[in-house]
């Protein structure tokens, strides 16, 4: 078992977020979804955005870096016009979705719009779309997406995810093992592959 | 050819000076060896220290993560009891010798002494038995090392480092192309050998 914690608005989730359930299968390893929002993290850092906007030379190289890196896993990239961005009704509806089978593809069609697409993911159309494309009933899940419940418990995830040393994203566990950052996935999945 | 951006107290500088020679010779690729200092580079982004120093959560990740790294490559480890070290010294023999054939072994003997085994790299001490292991004229090239017109070039590299886009270490070019860390040592080598 990996456990994923990941955010829509973040470059290098992507990467991970597109490819995990395929490895994971293939090593016979179950994903578990963890979604959390990076933002209150970086806040917690005194960073009111991304590293990567913050420090001008380091985001420079991370869109080049993002570019190539799509390349290698074969994955569909463009710069988003805005970054990060910001991603609240599709992280809510992913938390309801944690457990359900059509999870790894609504989070895969929500990150190509964002990486791919360069389309705002953070609206009521874009989810209902994704949902939409799933069969599933878009309305019903959005209203319970938003409801105080939901919202209070992706508050509690995110600070879960604090709680236990994540500071930035992608970040699996395996066990009490954290691993930090999409280059880290293949180490992670062998560890959890071994059991 | 790849140009290996890399200072001694940088410790993904570790895996990556540790490995390259051997990685490189196996592709037919040259090293092209380029010290430079770290601390301006951070101070310039307002930083007093190291950033695994600055932000906690990810100091503690990396003491771990360097744990494994070293386990997967078969590289001894220690932490380092005081990081990150200041290695003015041997950065400046190391530019001295950066087109010399006992480059990479004095890089390799001055990283193990700091993540192998815990001493102080900074002091004369170190850097004599460094260069004495090699069979060099140790004396001789620390004097050249502090000399003034030496000082002056590693602040140059240093400078150019910056200008070049670089934000840490190691970094790899392979032409315009470049890499940042450990991580991507294995990609820059791909590319140097496609030519």
């Amino acid at each position: 078992m990996i456990e994923c914690w990941f955010e829509f608005g973040s470059n290098y989730s992507y990467l991970s977020v597109m490819r995990i359930e395929a490895l994971a299968a293939a090593r016979g390893v179950t994903v578990r979804w963890k979604p959390f929002l990076l933002g209150p993290i970086f806040k917690s850092f005194g960073w009111e955005t991304s590293p990567f906007v913050l420090q001008q030379a380091k985001g420079a190289y991370t869109w080049r870096d993002m570019q190539r890196q799509c390349e290698k896993y074969n994955l569909p990239w463009t710069q988003p016009s805005r970054f990060p961005r910001s991603a609240l009704l599709p992280m809510r509806v992913a938390l309801l979705g944690a457990e359900q089978p059509w999870m790894g593809a609504f989070c895969r069609c929500i990150m190509l719009m964002n990486f791919a697409q360069d389309r705002d993911i953070d609206s009521p159309a874009a989810v209902s779309e994704a949902l939409l494309a799933l069969g599933l009933p878009d309305g019903e899940l959005m209203a319970a997406a938003v409801a105080e419940e939901n919202k209070l418990r992706l508050r509690a995830q995110t600070e879960a995810a604090q709680a236990r040393g994540i500071f930035g994203a992608p970040t699996f566990f395996v066990g009490e093992e954290m691993y930090w950052g999409n280059d880290r996935l293949g180490d992670a999945l062998t560890a959890a592959a071994r059991g």
